[in-house]
């Protein structure tokens, strides 16, 4: 797609002022609007384009909440009659549908529904960054009446922003984001929730488990809320599915506290635990490859300036390349463990360069 | 505590045999002993300590899978009629119960439950460190019968591995595991056995936020298996209450996905989600310490050899400590991002020194 093209961003939060600042940067004439005269002239501040002087537009992006995305995006495709119109609301049949009812068939062709999966802890204009697409995935997801080339239009558009771009259908990625995001997001918040009455001397004993499977539950109610509801269809068979398991695992435990000889109830346990692996087992590993089993070492550095860099300075100096790192932090101790991943042919020699070095390596 | 002492382990796990190379190396004479001779020849082997001699020793530390744990105890009470015996399994009062059964009342001045918080994904002597417990919580749980010398003489073991010791009763022990770390663990693997059926292309949509909250899926089943069912009394009311508010959840998505102008249905889903907030932020900070807010930025590095070595090198040199580090990949592209946290007081430098050296600096 040539740079030139001017794009209409309607939403200027972080979604929207994020892909601003990418296509700016990229030769793009962006215009934007917003509901909140502050929030539009922000992002112009920021360099996310120019306001918008209401001459037409190639592409419109609407970036407004997911529940109200449909009818912004429905007003757009009535108000610019040549425009290709795409939402990023990261729920897609229910946006699509309301869409649907709101526009004459005709318009359909040019409506494309998309989700960058990009986000922040933060929200609004001033968190926004022109590489937040960067290496992310971002949805592109096809109305059966939506026209091929509006379809490659919105497509070029998300990989200008550094995205790498996945097409399919809007039910399948609901299906999708309700296994892969909407559930885990419930599961995170509800083990979360459970911390609010325990006693301090009790919360004093979260580890690195409870940490991993809760930093999600930080994330905004509002937009989660809004997310979650208008995904109601997708995530409530998968939510189903999950209290019925759990709950098979509760009677087994309620059993076992009753009697604690009760017999044949330890294979719910079990299974649980076995299918969990089993599923953990089919994530895909970095950069969207096959789920890679990567060597890992684990290195105790001292809570001090420097300790860092000399750590990856002496790995850098062995020309081993680091797929992954993890930090854990002990308590009332001051050392922290990196843990370092590597492909398995290079991990003798990370050793090796480590130990020569004076670090301790653990495996 | 006096090095010097003789210590006997009884397991050559990766806990005991973990437990015998931090004791040996700081002086205490290891005494090994498994039921299996070629686990417990591997841990002398590997410098955990000295074959079992049947000598007596000051200690007997426990360290046999948490269902034989009370049975292995009560023996080593029996056979040695002035050694302090302690078990280090992860459910503390049915491990009690247990042991109270077996031995006369007397002998239960001589025994001290204890629960050091570590463990890997590997299992077995070829897995142990001597640094395992470096930085992390040993719980001691005394009963109202333990001796306070036997007390200090387990906590002290534990401060020599390198543990920051906590003592608790044994059931609320067991009452704060069940909510920060074994409904965690059923929540990670309810959430990961949901990818088990999931068509390849919703799988590849997996990013940060289900990877997080189910690494725990990881785990051994047959170990959580016996830690579950052995803490089921403590476990059951706590996953009652989780599917109790998944299930509120639930109904409304139910009624929405039935009719989405369903009105007072979101207020049970906002809830959730925001006693999520509340609970994630009472999570302790680094080091055990209050719940620190760090400022973070973002770096995107390029995926090659030297690139973390660089960015740590320009962090070093300008004397900022980074509190804690994050690495997150994009799907298809080869770039990875770093959160670099830092306190909030040093994020400007932070900035400032990264941009210098060329860096892209996001917050």
């Amino acid at each position: 797609m040539s740079a030139g093209l001017t794009v209409r961003v309607v939403g200027t939060g972080l979604i929207g002022a994020s892909i601003g600042l990418a296509l700016s940067h990229k030769g793009f004439r962006v215009l934007l609007t917003d509901p909140s005269p502050t929030a539009q002239a922000l992002a112009a501040d920021l360099g996310a384009g120019v306001l918008d002087d209401e001459t037409g537009a190639d592409v419109v992006l609407v970036a407004a909440p997911p529940d109200v995305a449909a009818t912004v995006v429905a007003d757009q495709l009535k108000r610019w009659p040549s425009a290709v119109v795409a939402d990023v609301a990261s729920v897609k049949q229910r946006v699509a549908d309301e869409v649907r009812r709101l526009v004459d068939p005709g318009q359909l062709r040019r409506y494309v529904g998309s989700h960058p999966m990009a986000g922040r802890e933060r929200s609004g204009a001033v968190a926004a960054q022109a590489d937040l697409f960067e290496g992310r995935t971002w949805v592109v997801c096809p109305q059966e009446e939506t026209d091929p080339g509006a379809v490659a239009m919105i497509q070029d558009l998300a990989r200008a922003t550094g995205a790498a771009v996945v097409t399919m259908a809007a039910d399948e990625h609901d299906a999708a984001v309700a296994v892969v995001s909407h559930v885990p997001q419930l599961a995170a918040s509800v083990v979360a929730a459970q911390l609010r009455e325990l006693p301090e001397d009790a919360v004093a004993l979260s580890g690195g488990g409870i940490r991993d499977v809760t930093r999600i539950a930080a994330s905004d109610p509002m937009l989660w809320t809004q997310i979650l509801t208008g995904n109601a269809s997708a995530v409530a068979p998968v939510l189903a599915r999950v209290i019925e398991q759990l709950t098979a695992v509760a009677r087994s435990l309620e059993q076992l506290a009753a009697d604690d000889s009760a017999d044949g109830v330890r294979g719910a346990v079990a299974r649980l635990i076995s299918e969990g692996q089993l599923g953990h087992a089919r994530i895909p590993g970095k950069h969207g490859s096959a789920p890679a089993t990567y060597a890992t070492v684990i290195v105790p550095i001292p809570d001090e300036p420097g300790s860092f860099a000399r750590l990856f300075n002496d790995v850098g100096d062995a020309g081993i390349n680091l797929e992954d790192l993890r930090m854990e932090h002990g308590v009332g101790a001051m050392v922290g463990l990196v843990e370092l991943s590597v492909l398995p042919a290079a991990v003798d020699r990370l050793r090796e360069v480590l130990e020569h070095k004076g670090w301790s390596v653990h495996e």
